[in-house]
């Protein structure tokens, strides 16, 4: 039997004329921040997606692997950081900052839940080679420009990966236990206090520092008030420094300092950020990332090299964009040629409005006018031209628009600028 | 070792920005002829990939196969062509006709010989449905509209399996062998007349049949002489009708009436055409495609339903292009702003610019003014911004145009509108 495989899913025209619509908003905006268009294949070497400081043991789990006919192990890439990395790596001789930006599928072989799909859709903007905290800081502003071109109602959360560091130490967290708890902490958001506190006690962190971490991480208050507080415990840390330096740059009410934002991938080594949506039923973040300056320097066997990036979820902007969206379109097409006994005028008539830039279909079907006048309907076509003998004798066309249901007699130039007037 | 799997490459920039310019050229073109988006998984169930008339032994022998968690057989699509049927198969109610296009990544796990990839990226439109020669017809005009736009000098050759059918049947060839005869009529083109005698005979094909076979598909004249000539031989057979109807419609010179013209794929049915450029070093076909009236209704278990479509090679349309293309773009970047002591007012200069669509880029370093010139100077930037205190205090920028060399004080408004001008 013919089915799709498990965990996938098509985007039709009705879906997909949306999507593209997001894409090329977020493109837009990205090559205005001088981030350019890098591509990478859509599989990798398994030794590459596997090296350290990549995705860890979780993900490789969920990574789809085969053999090509040489018998080398690949998989599929499961985000466009790794590949990015290993494009640096490869490249050792680029010049920087290298700023990328990326569209791509990745692939993760995980259950299937409500709304968890095994191939879907990222965004991915990059800066590398510059340590330096403005980097992080236009990745912020990018975020914040998307989102509101989007005109979605959105918050930018954002943390440090070294100020956490701080506070788990201040707590009486040891070392060793730090990467374990971040993940903990990185539930608070979404299963509260209770749930995380249960996890820690499980994790063996002794009872004073789960409630002195408590306590800190859900600190309320404007971003300045969380700072000041976080200053009179832990003093004037670099963790501290690297929060307020960012927010000296950050203007906008969107942007929340949020202590206990973690993220839970090992790699991130600075700042981390997520933005979440206000309104409708999109609870997880739809977009989020951070610097991670560990990566890269280790696929080359080199020192350190700084980056930072954040990663837009298409697919979630997307579920947001159909709670708000009434009227999506079926189909590109602008205008419907309906030939009433004119098939070769009716071809020329969709030629010359083509090459004015116009998005025509034109019966392929031989069909009646009322069954195409269906058609045109079904699609939702804005507009549709009846061409007769009578209207070609006359070199007019009788156009009708479908919304309002009147029809005109016009030219082709009248045509061609009611239609581009309309959209 | 850090490597790339073997058959792939990476598009930096410097050649991903020229590719997605042509692959928006041509997604605006299909649009105008009215064709929608869809885009369907990566990867299919290998049994969808393995039906028949889909792409056949040879190619299955090439597809990248695995499994997922739960042990379904998958495969990396090897074509957009079977991810269509299958999506027609699935959506049985689909009004009719179905113009889609789908831009995307296919796999072939092939032998890696000159520019043989085992990833390349197609661009294909298809229409469903409609069994009339003017959806063929659709199809061919937009190939010539899309060569047009893409400015590059080329022709397309059309023919018909039908009447390529009648050919060998009037040759004496049996009906047993005829796909086996086909695979080798088109390579008359590639190797020459000399080659294809030698394998027909391999094949048993009798001399006689050899013999008259190689005259009619060397067929020379004018495309209405050649069908003239076919007439006499054959009479007015449906294949012949099919090609005279189709280039009734064909006026532009380029459309080209080739006896020879096979396409090997088995899943052929009417009109076949190839587009060939007829200038610079790429030899093998930029675009081809037919008429396959079998494939989908075999994959719903129904009778036939009427497919065709044509499939855009942009990895050859890229080659091409990169032959004439002196003056690639490194970055998309229009602006490269240069801070004199002033990195917070180069940010908000930089954020005003972006407001105005303007794409900028703004020193992330901490760079020396000349060091920053360089790096604007690697990445071909056309225009640099010098932002001093003394600009700052008289709100008027620095802007030096990086192609001519010069230098002039401006407002920000005319700095948007003489970059605005100049690309």
């Amino acid at each position: 039997m013919v089915r799709l495989p498990k965990g996938t899913r098509d985007f039709p025209p009705e879906q997909n004329i949306l999507r593209e619509r997001i894409v090329s908003t977020l493109k837009d905006v990205f090559e205005r921040y001088g981030y350019s268009p890098l591509d990478t294949p859509t599989f990798e070497l398994f030794d590459v997606l596997s090296s350290k400081y990549t995705g860890g043991e979780e993900i490789l789990k969920e990574t789809f692997t085969f053999k090509d006919q040489g018998k080398r192990e690949l998989g599929l890439r499961y985000d466009l950081t790794v590949p990015l990395a290993r494009f640096i790596a490869l490249n050792p001789r680029m010049k920087m900052p290298f700023k990328r930006y990326q569209v791509g599928e990745v692939y993760r072989d995980g259950p299937v839940a409500s709304a968890r799909y095994r191939q879907f859709t990222q965004c991915d903007v990059d800066v590398i080679g510059a340590s330096s905290l403005q980097a992080d800081v236009e990745l912020l502003l990018l975020a914040n420009a998307a989102f509101s071109k989007l005109d979605l109602d959105f918050e930018i959360k954002v943390n440090s990966r070294k100020l956490l560091n701080e506070i788990l130490i201040y707590c009486g967290v040891r070392e060793s236990k730090i990467d374990t708890v971040i993940l903990t902490i990185d539930k608070l958001e979404k299963f509260g206090s209770k749930v995380v506190e249960d996890e820690l006690k499980q994790k063996e962190v002794n009872p004073d520092s789960v409630k002195k971490l408590l306590t800190i991480t859900t600190l309320k208050g404007t971003n300045q008030e969380k700072l000041e507080k976080l200053k009179t415990l832990l003093g004037e840390t670099e963790g501290i420094k690297e929060i307020e330096e960012i927010f000296s740059y950050l203007k906008e009410d969107n942007f929340v300092f949020d202590v206990s934002l973690a993220r839970g991938l090992a790699y991130y080594t600075g700042m981390v950020m997520e933005v979440f949506l206000k309104k409708g039923k999109v609870r997880s973040s739809v977009c989020g990332g951070g610097r991670y300056d560990n990566m890269i320097g280790s696929l080359m066997g080199k020192q350190d090299i700084p980056a930072v990036g954040i990663s837009f979820g298409l697919d979630r902007i997307y579920d947001a964009f159909l709670e708000t969206e009434k009227d999506t379109k079926k189909t590109v097409t602008d205008l419907f040629i309906i030939p009433i006994s004119t098939p070769k005028e009716s071809l020329d008539l969709a030629q010359q409005l083509r090459n004015e830039g116009i998005k025509v279909d034109v019966d392929l079907m031989g069909r009646s006018p009322s069954k195409n006048l269906n058609y045109a309907n079904a699609f939702n076509i804005p507009f549709v031209i009846f061409l007769g003998d009578d209207e070609v004798k006359k070199g007019k066309v009788k156009l009708k628009n479908m919304k309002t249901g009147k029809e005109s007699l016009c030219t082709i130039k009248e045509v061609v600028s009611l239609i581009a007037n309309s959209s």
